[in-house]
């Protein structure tokens, strides 16, 4: 992986994504209908490559166990000032396509495109909330299915490490 | 990231993507209607994280400057016995879902879903196919535009690192 930039080193293109640059590390919380609410741990990284877009990974594990829960993996390109793209890999056989605003420390997008495998879950619409304030970055996800309207999922608290 | 482990201590569902695990450098060449014939360095990374799918990293860039070509990160799916899911983001703002058959050293899969972000190419169809032989790994890949049928694109060979 290429080292981390620091934010005035970036593309200019990248500075309103600037705040986002980094590794955080924390957890969260979540409910989907027929399940158990949960908990995890959560580690996020938005990554300067050195061009015009962050590269982003994502993983969850279990709190009991340290077993993987869920990993995301994609690209945060800026779409003009104040706008921004989501191109994201989900493992569970998922793509996501999103767009929205970005400014303040804050971003919200919301899928125009979701691809599924043959074996995946049949999510229709995911839309994803996310604010810094200082060292704290907090996030919050709605997801659909084909059955299910769309519905609050997951929200967490990470910290810059 | 985590470490790659061994070809015997995977996940007996990965036992057919096995032989694609670690990391690969070479180089390719490339074609695209309209634009000149052209080379470049790649690095792909194919990474067991100790679940039933890989995780996939490439890159790729100019032989002339090192400036960053092209990126993907992804996921490989087993889908039964001689199936293979392909769930893929690129930043110039597409995803990708593509299924298709692994066995014997090859795989080939070909999309069931491109999505795209308002301001990406109008990709519309990807194919891959890709072989290992000793310790050469080779791939080609055909790619349609709105207007461009599926046309070959690029080539590249690399060897285990």
């Amino acid at each position: 992986m290429e080292p981390i930039l620091l934010p005035d080193r970036v593309h200019p293109d990248l500075a309103e994504l600037a705040f986002l640059l980094g590794t955080w590390v924390g957890g969260g919380e979540g409910e989907w209908p027929g399940t158990e609410p949960f908990t995890y741990g959560e580690e996020m990284r938005f990554e300067d490559v050195g061009d015009t877009f962050l590269a982003y990974a994502q993983r969850s594990w279990s709190l009991d166990d340290g077993s993987a829960i869920h990993l995301e993996r994609g690209f945060l390109r800026p779409a003009g000032p104040g706008r921004l793209e989501l191109v994201l890999a989900h493992p569970i056989g998922i793509t996501e396509v999103a767009e929205g605003t970005v400014g303040d420390g804050k971003l919200q997008v919301a899928s125009t495109a979701v691809g599924l495998t043959s074996t995946a879950s049949p999510v229709t619409e995911l839309r994803r909330r996310l604010e810094v304030q200082g060292s704290v970055l907090s996030y919050e996800l709605d997801m659909a299915m084909r059955d299910i309207p769309l519905t609050w999922h997951v929200r967490g608290r990470l910290t810059r490490s």
